[in-house]
């Protein structure tokens, strides 16, 4: 269901997923957006000393994305910034990748009355409960009752 | 040609580009990864007043990373992160669309003596000079003389 402004509680961790990780999902993604060899050449990651391709970080904070929109729906106005983005370990072919968001901060929106200003703690684990990625989203989500 | 640590100057502003930004790419990148209707719906678009389908900010992300290993490659051992992503402005079906980099600090890795961190200060625009996003991107770059 679909969560609105006053719906969004402070301090309440969920996890979504899994969203499983393949070499060609990779590759794909990274031959689009981020063609470095490390994420679109396995013998070059395979003689780097990584092994197999890694995800690009572009790829990681998409799947988080991709989780929130199915998984933990809110009635987004509009995306507002994301900040302290930290690629913290490779995302790998074969990883089962889960996130954990977390609503930290909310506020009435100063230019609309009828939306608020909502920050949101997110971490991309991956399937040894490490962290792969964390990063703050923020954003306007409308009210339930726009004109109340 | 690629760019190692030594050869990075601070504050020399880039300008990349054109990446043309079409309605499909915008629906076909949100369907995968971030799917709003304010993305992937003409229709949900039209109605909500914004006319048309307008880009994710993580579709706008990937476009300037895609312009930058393209156009303007460092020898990227690992990107580490990203501060101060601001989605400031809508990325529409026909937008040309522009990146202007610079350096604005790098200093010796601590961990490896073959390295050092670079940020670079980034921001897109479109054909009206308007910023549609900016941010700062943080990461691990070789030297030229791994082994000096």
């Amino acid at each position: 269901m679909t969560e609105y402004y006053e719906d969004i509680a402070l301090h309440q961790r969920r996890r979504l997923g899994p969203h499983l990780l393949t070499g060609k999902e990779i590759r794909d993604f990274a031959g689009s957006w981020d063609p470095l060899p490390l994420h679109t050449d396995p013998g070059y990651a395979e003689s780097s000393g990584q092994g197999a391709v890694i995800a690009s970080g572009f790829h990681l904070l998409a799947i988080c994305q991709k989780l929130m929109i199915e998984q933990n729906p809110m009635a987004v106005v509009i995306g507002l910034g994301l900040d302290e983005v930290r690629f913290l370990a490779p995302g790998r072919p074969g990883d089962r990748l889960t996130v954990e968001i977390e609503a930290i901060s909310k506020r009435q929106s100063r230019s609309r009355p009828e939306a608020g200003i909502v920050s949101h703690s997110l971490r991309l684990f991956n399937q040894n409960e490490e962290v792969v990625l964390s990063y703050k989203g923020t954003g306007m989500i409308a009210k339930r009752n726009r004109w109340e």
